[in-house]
């Protein structure tokens, strides 16, 4: 018998899924040759600044919805690295057969903790172009290391908690339910992808490790192989009401929609007469549209007002919004594929970017990379976004060099559009998005649970314009660099 | 200092860190549900066969290359429920807010132990629409409980392994260089994307852990920061050279290409007095055509003919192509976002469907799931795929049932288009493409290096017309329900 334990008084630690070891090498080779340099160079401890940022809108909407800092922090907690990690890396050559790191580098590693500083937007912040989820200071080796981690852990959840937040805007009031497991990358994929939908506020997930290790609700009932696995349909909806009568949602498609959901009513009027209700159908092929309100129309004359509907099959933002504007008649969305890989963008762009660097003199150096294209330019200096709104619904978004000193009411310009400018009046209240996150490699963050994470989501996204969250032709966010700024850009670009 | 032992000695294996411990709960709740319901019917053991097969060609092209196998057995090596996993399954609750699951059911899982047989392609193996990559044959409650793990695995690398084999195609005999860690969902979506990668046919990986794990070969240089730590990009070069000159690929694009090349060619110069040549410059930015072409020039002009030019930012095998028809000088390729997520199609369809059942009297019956859908219609039966070939470049596979007698000179159908028919003549060559793997839940099967499985998918795709490989209008492949296969799947619909 299992025991009787409470839940979760011997369940693992998520840490323990998605970073079962330290995993120091999971880097991009360049970062540590680049390291090695630094070490070499007696360059490594030279302080620098690196923030984390995207560039291209996910999805062609406005925001993207901050996520995987956790994991950032789980990564940092372990990075070391161990003797079979420095004994891998001892065998690595260069083109000559020779060595590609010296021993002695290989014994700074075996001692090395990383003592950065990192400010980051909290998980769930809405965020825009340019702006840093994660602002990076320290040791310019240490600073370096945490880059290919840092972007594979923020780049995937933040795409996949903005895909959530479009899915479930356009779900509107109807639960949205995560079902992507077997089209996401492995395991911790898949895992990582449950977290993120959730957070972008989906509200179950099928995924049941998922549950289990963050506490995210779990649903499902039956695939077609259970009817398949009986003589007749409804004979297979009477077994399943028989041994799990208080989770009936019966999947009415395997042979034909319409009378499968007549088996389903034959089956919920014996059910109801023991006193159990059917919870549902679910609609998984065929014209969701004109499915549903057939459907919809056969249980209400039947008496089954409360059943559910649910539907899955291929659903993205664009076709649970296109179903609602036909007046389709689901109550609950079950999306897989298109959350859990993002579909028509498989990838946020995060990129890490170095901007500043301190001489021995204890001067900054601020330092911009310049581009054929303009949204690859780089903004230099130590970067803080600031947040202002007002009572009337405004609000505009502003980076700005926390070295500077900001006006009462600063003149901020758009980084892409110089002729588009916005004065903020002192009259706006205003918040600083990144908090202090890590101190000399230490957490200093209390980290919240999932479950608030995902109601900050929810609260914050609420502060928005409805208009910025449309799908066509959204309104446009204001974000632009403070005008001191603005000028450093400039005058470095200059110089280059 | 690290220990001196011998590289690998003391390294995790795969399985540490793709599954590192036992995952059971990965997996859908309707799994678990519909194995409740089996057992509690008295159907647990019913033996039962499922396929996982693929219904839509990816990426436009006419093939998938299998992969994702070896982490199928691993998680089937750790296939057990742990204590937490029972506590965790036993709070879940039904819509009365009692126990989803009965305590003897949660004992009967305590004490599971896979059963099943699986047959399958080996990684490596070109696949085609509908044909099984694996059969799984065992107890129904078994079998189910592998749906989602499966999928979750195999359809991730099979989509990447595929996407790898095409952009290899397109670079021709030039080496091709995952760099998608960034990108990937996670470190496991990284380290499967790159292990699939090198199954579809690339050379090295960025991903260290990779390297370490896999064996691959890693590759890596520098970023732009290392170039903005620098007073100037001459400065940075040579800084670079000067720490490791036998890994000299200088990134050129960070203020201005020609600029750049013309800095490398400077430092170069020095390095070659003191006996170390540059191995290339690597371009991340602009028109890669022009570009390479002009870098070209200047390397050769400068007596850098053996400099190679490696060419990075968002490539794939179309952008390739193209820049090779346009004469573009580029000799290895570095593919990061489009490679380890699909980008265009961002996962394979791969599903997971009952196709057999056999009563108590031992007689088989065989299942069919009809929909509106021609598509999703499902093939009936124990399969097998055969792949005919002759020596002229004929080539064409058979699914078939594995219970039926299949004639000498087979006749096919198109199960798409029943108007497509093919006979195949006695005098070609077959083999049987699903092959054993596991016997009653054990592995029977040696596996084969990651380095065997690269060269099998090269092998196997030489095998086939070049025609069939392109990507516009490729040469539409042969495959066919064997007759009497056909026969029982139209007599199952009109059944139903």
């Amino acid at each position: 018998m299992p025991a009787k334990n409470k839940y979760y008084s011997n369940t693992l630690k998520p840490i323990k899924m998605l970073y079962p070891h330290a995993l120091p090498l999971l880097t991009d080779l360049y970062e540590l040759t680049m390291a090695y340099g630094y070490w070499k160079l007696g360059m490594a401890d030279k302080e620098a600044v690196f923030h984390l940022f995207f560039r291209k809108k996910p999805f062609g909407g406005q925001f993207a919805i901050a996520a995987g800092l956790d994991n950032v922090l789980d990564f940092l907690e372990h990075f070391r690295y161990s003797a079979s990690d420095l004994t891998y890396l001892q065998q690595l050559q260069g083109s000559d057969g020779k060595a590609l790191f010296e021993e002695e580098f290989l014994d700074y590693l075996s001692h090395f903790t990383c003592r950065c500083d990192i400010d980051a937007m909290p998980e769930g912040t809405p965020v825009f172009p340019y702006e840093p989820l994660l602002r990076v200071q320290g040791p310019l080796l240490h600073a370096q290391l945490l880059e290919s981690p840092l972007l594979n852990s923020i780049n995937f959840q933040t795409l996949i908690a903005t895909k959530a937040a479009r899915i479930c805007f356009a779900a509107g009031s109807d639960p949205v339910i995560e079902f992507g497991m077997r089209r996401a990358q492995g395991p911790n994929g898949a895992l990582a992808a449950s977290r993120a939908a959730y957070i972008g506020g989906c509200s179950a997930t099928s995924n049941v490790l998922a549950g289990k290790i963050y506490g995210i609700p779990v649903k499902g009932t039956h695939a077609h192989s259970w009817i398949m696995a009986f003589e007749s349909e409804e004979a297979s909806f009477e077994a399943y009401a028989e041994v799990m009568p208080n989770n009936c949602v019966f999947l009415v498609d395997t042979y034909d929609t319409i009378q499968g959901v007549k088996n389903a009513l034959v089956v919920a009027q014996k059910m109801r007469k023991k006193g159990v209700e059917m919870l549902g159908v679910r609609l998984d092929s065929g014209d969701l549209a004109q499915l549903s309100m057939q459907v919809r129309k056969l249980l209400d004359r039947a008496g089954f007002e409360k059943a559910q509907i649910m539907a899955s099959n291929e659903l993205d933002e664009h076709i649970i919004q296109d179903l609602k504007h036909q007046g389709a008649q689901i109550n609950s969305w079950g999306v897989g594929t298109h959350l859990v890989t993002g579909r028509d963008q498989s990838a946020l762009d995060g990129v890490y970017k170095l901007s500043a660097l301190k001489d021995e003199g204890g001067k900054w150096h601020y330092k911009v990379k310049i581009s054929e294209q303009l949204v690859k330019v780089t903004n230099p200096g130590v970067h803080q976004v600031r947040r202002y709104w007002d009572d009337s619904g405004n609000c505009a978004d502003m980076l700005f060099d926390v070295h500077s000193i900001v006006p009462k009411e600063p003149l901020c310009i758009d980084p892409l559009d110089p002729t588009r400018l916005q004065k903020f009046s002192s009259d706006m209240r205003y918040k600083d998005l990144l908090v202090p996150i890590v101190r000399r490699g230490e957490s200093v963050y209390k980290r919240p649970s999932l479950q608030e994470i995902r109601k900050k989501t929810l609260q914050e996204l609420s502060h928005f314009p409805q208009e910025m969250r449309r799908f066509l032709n959204p309104q446009p966010y204001f974000f632009g660099l403070e005008k001191s700024l603005h000028d450093t850009k400039l005058r470095l670009i200059q110089e280059i």
